[in-house]
């Protein structure tokens, strides 16, 4: 049922969904958008998109998926500008890292009667550089993708809720067209020939876990690079002495604060809990450099890895 | 001039020496000794070592030169027991993870009229799981293998000191026999042929050295594994969540306290400082989550990866 997809922003994320679908073996068009045009015209040369869209809103109306790979920021203001201009005939999902805010807008504006089903989802993908040139299609394979299906799609077959939070929130299945319902089973199966691994996770245990799995990685290796380069910036053979765990250790500390700001901005007390946390076990094992608690911590972190 | 050597000590280092060395063409006797005996099996078995000697101190006394590949407290130990027993035709070498410990005892014990020479080393090398089943002939190839060459060494060519930092530090140059120098100077070529780089360090700026880029990654990695372990560890879909970022930042948890206790007890001032200075660093940042601070942050972070 899914003909005419279109992909707004054409970075890393939104190319290789472009890839990967060709490589999936869907035939139906895919129109790109990006905010820089450069970025589109890449992604047409490598077959991720057919055509390049000159504006999102207009292309967005002309297709049965949209697929937002924007900004967290970005993606909230273009399903405001998309909400009412869209019908109940389209799907609109997207790729952002913090799904609160995103979940709690297509609740507002999107899965009701006359607008558009809204899936928010997540792939567990990327690289710490972004751009079209670096898309590849299989950047999802054996990765971990994300939805967070709202509360209400219950009864469209989708929802995983066992147990409910909410009642108020609970909204009529209805609310979700029977053509919604089956552009979002397509959907989800596209993802899965992506190769990716499919969770369906609460909005909020979504941000609480992604805070600790990834968020808390992240700024930890930003923090290590920004105080090394203070350190030993100056002297290449320095760094080089590190060696591989270095080198992995700061990898992350290359990811861009263009991206990292919408997600520090829209997870802020789930990643402030974590990083608190973690400043207090690091002090922990601080205090015990030379006391048999030491090897505790060691043994609790083996088990992790085993 | 190398024509016997010991390695006391054939795990994962250790069995890696005498693998690189037999790779680099060297035709004589290694001989080989560790506390397990089934350890020394697996490297004579590997080609590693040519023998298995039952005991330390005698293989030792019949070698040209003695690779001590035991943790940082049984060097010292060894190197106590050792010192009396062996003479200035004979070199010893090691490869613990700290320096100052073990360059004062080289000091102390060897480096003088009627002694062993000794020569600290360490190779940035190693596995986050250790074991002679694990060695690589190439393990050293791209790596550096810093030396703190002791200051008594001055004048023999090899140490590096440009400044005087202790007058007293500095004996004559002859507490090295013509012999032991040409030792020096083989293995380093030997360690070269490796394919490692060689850099010379004064041992506190080693230690101090080390504890930023080496024991720093080591302990965040530990513990941000051990806070992970709490708060997700039974839920093995939640780790796979993180993906390959996770991975990286967790790899080093997996490393045995064994090892690590005697580097965080030889070198727990430098230890305790960079861990402070990185708490501080982590405190900076979450309280700027939101504010242009955070951009900063990732902007440095971004200097130390380019």
């Amino acid at each position: 049922m899914i003909e005419r997809i279109a992909i707004l922003g054409t970075g890393l994320l939104g190319t290789s969904v472009g890839l990967a679908l060709r490589a999936a073996g869907y035939r139906g068009s895919i129109a790109g958008w990006n905010r820089t045009p450069e970025q589109a015209e890449i992604a047409l040369q490598m077959g991720a998109i057919d055509s390049v869209a000159k504006h999102f809103l207009e292309v967005g109306r002309k297709c049965d998926v949209v697929l937002l790979a924007v900004p967290i920021h970005v993606t909230i203001d273009f399903m405001e500008q998309m909400a009412g201009l869209l019908g109940p005939h389209q799907l609109v999902t997207d790729v952002g890292s913090t799904k609160r805010e995103i979940a709690a807008a297509a609740t507002r504006l999107y899965n009701r009667e006359g607008r558009a089903a809204f899936l928010p989802g997540h792939p567990m993908a990327g690289k710490e550089r972004g751009g079209a040139s670096l898309a590849d299609a299989n950047l999802f394979r054996g990765a971990t993708w994300l939805f967070t299906t709202p509360r209400e799609m219950k009864g469209t077959g989708f929802s995983p809720y066992h147990e409910e939070q909410s009642e108020s929130a609970a909204l009529a299945p209805e609310a979700i067209s029977p053509r919604a319902t089956e552009l979002i089973r397509e959907w989800r199966d596209w993802v899965a020939k992506f190769g990716a691994k499919i969770v369906d996770l609460d909005p909020a245990r979504h941000d609480e876990l992604v805070a600790w799995v990834s968020h808390l990685p992240q700024f930890i290796s930003t923090a290590l690079s920004a105080l090394l380069e203070e350190q030993v910036g100056g002297a290449p053979e320095l760094k080089e002495i590190g060696g591989r765990a270095l080198r992995e250790m700061t990898r992350l500390g290359a990811s861009p604060f263009s991206m990292w700001r919408d997600i520090a901005h829209t997870n802020t007390a789930q990643i402030d809990a974590a990083l608190q946390a973690f400043e207090q076990r690091l002090a922990h094992l601080r205090e015990n450099l030379r006391t048999p608690a030491l090897r505790d911590e060691f043994d609790q972190a083996n088990r992790f890895r085993s």
